[in-house]
């Protein structure tokens, strides 16, 4: 699969706007604040696909945790922009799976990163397969699919 | 009982630093962070008195709320200045009690204000009684006593 | 004029989704979360009334700055839920005004609060007159005149 | 260079105590605050070389800004922990450089990962090569020379 460079190759895109307690002295958006934009494009990924989480993937069997992250900074978002973030499940291992996600301004790409989350038992972290009915649930989106 | 304006009129004290992530591009703290800087003065009183956050207050059978919060901004805080966070119990009533809150820079006050919590069932949150041991707890630490 | 308890009472009201990373262990929003609301609804305030922050309060000649802020929280909001933040301006005074502000789910109100901002030189902090044509735009717009 | 897997492996490190509006309803540290904690190490690092951020970068010259940062997630922290932020300047490009990051607690990693920074105009965000103090104070200080 061709990574995802452009707004287009993205399914999921979801709009929000930067909040001045996002911003810090050098007038941009704080570095680490691009985390808490992915975790929501990840939580409309998960309705997306009829899964809301927590308790549409608690009902799958699945309780996930992140395991890795990345964030390339192309450029800066500004106070009161609107970005669109952008997901996409690009990778369905085992028991990890990994998103592709981007956040554009007007089509430019202003950040690239992934995030990758693992199956695991609540209590022992231990990781377990994901589960069936998650991954149907995404690769039924991915693919085009209907929504839910 | 005299109201705390000055630093000494506080026996809880905690220092912390001022974060780059907590500064907004006036150059000044977000009036918002106040509330998280009163939140972990709040917890190190909970230890000074003998009963950790969250368990020590478990285990008096209480269980607290926040319902009131007040912050009077006398001046502002920068990145990496260290600030002293002041609390002081200053009200005890049936169910609820009042924390007088200071934070001060060298001595200035910068910021003054208070936080009222409610013990409450963690379910219905309907009110109850402070439980007895918190309350003399409290006493014994506002009235000089040994720590802990 | 009478104190603003219902949605109805507040003609700026301003849609956002609480986020996972807002939401403390109790499943509750931290309540220093509300702060960072309450400013999202005030900068929507500012766009409402044809003067956006900072560069329309700019050119005013103003430079606003937080010096109070009221919660009361009547009920805890969730993760993922919808809620409604509302702002009046309540009061001007010669260089300070106050909001009130409210904060709704289902028309439920959760918080009630103020926010008073004075308007000061950035340099010195001292206090300046509110300039006329903030005071304006803010008459017109609470008095139901044309936005902008 | 050997990479930095323990504590040892680091010259500088820094504790910090999690607090209760960084853990979210999983009981855990919230994955994005690591950006957070990862910032705070390297305030740290500025200030133990002597050119404390951000008016002793600016006086070499340079304006850092993130390029990439990369998070491996391998336990969880939790509420009141203590942390050790540690931070080891593992590669000096041209214009960018590279810190090593890890986050210990009781000697155990909990978390690995890099930071990238390139130094670039402030205006323009046009790269500029490292200025020659600034790498020479990491070269000292990485090579064990004195502090300052």
């Amino acid at each position: 699969m061709k990574a995802a460079t452009e707004l287009a190759d993205f399914r999921l895109r979801h709009t929000l706007r930067v909040r001045w307690a996002e911003v810090d002295p050098q007038n941009i958006v704080f570095n680490g604040h691009y985390l808490t934009y992915f975790d929501i494009g990840i939580t409309e990924y998960w309705r997306a696909i009829g899964l809301p989480y927590p308790d549409g993937i608690a009902g799958t069997g699945g309780d996930l945790f992140a395991v890795r992250s990345v964030i390339n900074y192309h450029a800066s978002a500004h106070f009161d922009e609107f970005l669109e973030i952008a997901v996409r499940a690009a990778k369905l291992g085992n028991s990890s799976m990994t998103f592709e996600m981007g956040i554009f301004r007007d089509g430019e790409r202003l950040i690239s990163g992934e995030m990758v989350y693992v199956n695991a038992d609540p209590e022992s972290r231990t990781s377990r397969p994901l589960p069936e009915k998650l991954r149907k649930a995404i690769d039924v989106y991915e693919a085009g699919g209907p929504i839910g």
